[in-house]
């Protein structure tokens, strides 16, 4: 018989979801040009040249059964060694090749990430405002998602209430810096004290309480500032990265686990993961996409926009009277709406055709989101909108 | 903590995967070129040039945002509808695109098939042999995978036994026709009796018994014929299709779900998978690889090479004496061991760089089999080995 847990989800659409496909339908009645489509993360500055040109030379120059063969089932050494080896020289933490296991990006990291360090009856803790997703990486596995209320001032940690939802049953803490939807970057500070924090309760309760972090938005930081490392403050610390929004190849799934050498059992958590995967069916990411990133681990796309789009829409927003932060990094901005329902201040904003995404997904109700991944001359159109809806409804 | 059920797995290696590695260290010793590897399932013949011309049309021709770019979470529309198209023509069912789902490989075909209609306290009967990789598709998952003992004479189902375990609790039935490792072809007869007592049983028990048809080896058949599709003798199946074998691309993880169109919530299943595949991290295959499979869902490699190394084996091993089956498809020879140990034997037949696999791990023990996708130069090499190996240990 059907499953019901998952038949129950499809009528569960998502806000984000929804939001963009009125944008498309908006779009195609009045001119995508003329509906500023704020909702999706999907990175929109071109996939590097090196990336294109290395797959084609792959293509053209290796032996067909080699180059589309099964990979190892614990991905490709030599890919695994050039992402051990990028990690060390960037962050001075001494990865190698059994630390770093390929996965079909972020969220197949999180599936086995928590797979390996948790299960039905435990928690794990995150932080709002929070990616919704984390709900199926995490309830889907077996364990518990327990969401730590927003510290709505700087978006750093709630320390008061995390301290207090801390328990026997954590298995692990899931973080997200920097952080969609808010943008912000987890200070050193923050880090600090959260690393004192889990050293302190993993004693206390005598088993690891693990910190997995979700790290796609790495890349793209804002004054050539660069986003701290949470590996560096936590030895228990499980990386999960994606090469989507650095590269713009969200659809290539592709991103790897990297455990930190100094984690207990190190090298046996990334064994699990050859056997995690057989069992999700997930198996070793697409072959000539991996194989690409052993050649190119440290390449980017020109992420320069995204900060440019930010600064437009921070100092437009700030003039318009908005309480936001400015944030260090991603490409999303976490304004207060003008009102305290933020789906309703979202939808009058629907009929400026500024298409913007309610935060209560992200449990910061009262907040909303703007994905700026587009292009700038966009942006700037946009900006005589938001005042012109602004001073229509809330003036 | 660690995770038991997985650390635990990581004692347990496969049998396959050490009799290769034992292989490759012999071949580092006495050259490749003399170690008669006849252990995985590797496709060898050379990927279609279709496809390799259709990815780097894609990667020269596409915008990089859109080739590379997220898909939608029930895949790529066009290449949903080039699937169906070409299973509608070819078999004569109706499907359309809200039957397809693409996936990663049969695995992933799989994985999510098992969790669409089964979960804990359900099992899922499949018939020895079997792969044995099913054990973590199915108990991953949640459900019991119950295993119907051989039908050797034939290879084709033992029916008394499987009658007498399908039960109350019997969610689905797993087959895989054309057969690793047998290489059978479940006969027209087969299947029409399988879905009658599927029939029967669903009614009995007052809920639909699905059935999960694991196809990879559905273009290797042999003699000229076509293996009879499952779906068209009963309703309720849920083929798991995946292009590792018919175009050489194991490693690039792409395959299908396709729902019979005639299966009790047809659209609802599929509509699951994007469900499942949040939480198993799976999300969509790669985007590249997807569409290429929508330009060219047809193509195939020249498969022609694992017929000729078939009829070569079957006629040196019938000549020297062994019970074997007449392979009907796929790249596998199924032969009686000389003695009951099929372990035993296997050993013996390592000192004469003949690497054969015991098939206690599929359930059949005192046989073994014969993975012959490799150049048909070396199997003619290998069938004097063969009969100097039987005729030192065996006369």
């Amino acid at each position: 018989m059907l499953v019901e847990m998952y038949r129950d989800m499809l009528g569960k659409k998502s806000v984000i979801r929804e939001l963009s496909e009125f944008a498309t339908a908006r779009g195609r009645e009045i001119g995508y040009e003329n509906v500023f489509d704020y909702s999706l993360g999907n990175p929109s500055v071109p996939v590097p040249q090196a990336f294109t040109d290395e797959m084609i030379r792959l293509l053209q120059e290796t032996d067909s059964n080699v180059l589309h063969g099964y990979s190892p089932s614990l991905t490709i050494p030599s890919v695994r060694t050039a992402v051990a080896e990028s990690l060390k020289k960037r962050f001075g933490i001494p990865y190698e090749m059994d630390h770093i296991f390929m996965t079909s990006g972020a969220a197949g990291a999180i599936a086995h990430a928590v797979r390996m360090i948790a299960k039905a009856g435990d928690e794990i803790l995150t932080f709002a405002p929070f990616f919704p997703e984390y709900h199926p990486y995490v309830d889907h596995a077996g364990p518990v998602l327990k969401v730590v209320p927003a510290q709505t001032d700087t978006f750093q940690i709630n320390f008061a209430a995390f301290e207090e939802m801390l328990s026997e049953k954590t298995a692990a803490v899931l973080i997200n810096s920097p952080n969609n939807p808010s943008g912000v970057v987890y200070s050193e500070e923050t880090l600090t004290r959260l690393a004192q924090i889990l050293t302190a309760r993993s004693r206390e309760y005598s088993h690891p309480i693990y910190l997995i972090t979700d790290e796609p938005y790495r890349e793209i930081v804002f004054d050539g500032k660069a986003a701290p490392c949470p590996s560096k403050y936590y030895d228990n610390t499980i990386m999960c990265y994606s090469f989507s929004k650095s590269l713009s190849i969200p659809g290539e799934r592709i991103g790897y686990v990297a455990v930190n050498p100094a984690c207990e059992d190190a090298k046996t958590l990334i064994q699990m993961c050859g056997q995690i995967s057989r069992g999700i069916g997930h198996n070793c990411p697409t072959s000539i996409v991996t194989q690409v990133m052993g050649e190119i681990p440290d390449a980017t796309s020109d992420l320069s926009v995204y900060e440019t789009n930010m600064n437009l829409l921070y100092d437009a927003l700030t003039e318009l009277g908005f309480t936001v932060n400015r944030p260090d990094g991603t490409f999303y901005i976490f304004p207060k709406a003008l009102e305290d329902d933020a789906v309703a201040f979202c939808r009058k904003a629907m009929k400026y055709d500024l298409i913007l995404v309610p935060a209560d997904g992200f449990h910061a109700p009262g907040y909303f989101r703007i994905a700026f991944c587009t292009d700038t001359e966009k942006v700037k159109r946009s900006l005589p909108v938001f005042k012109k809806f602004v001073e229509a409804e809330y003036r």
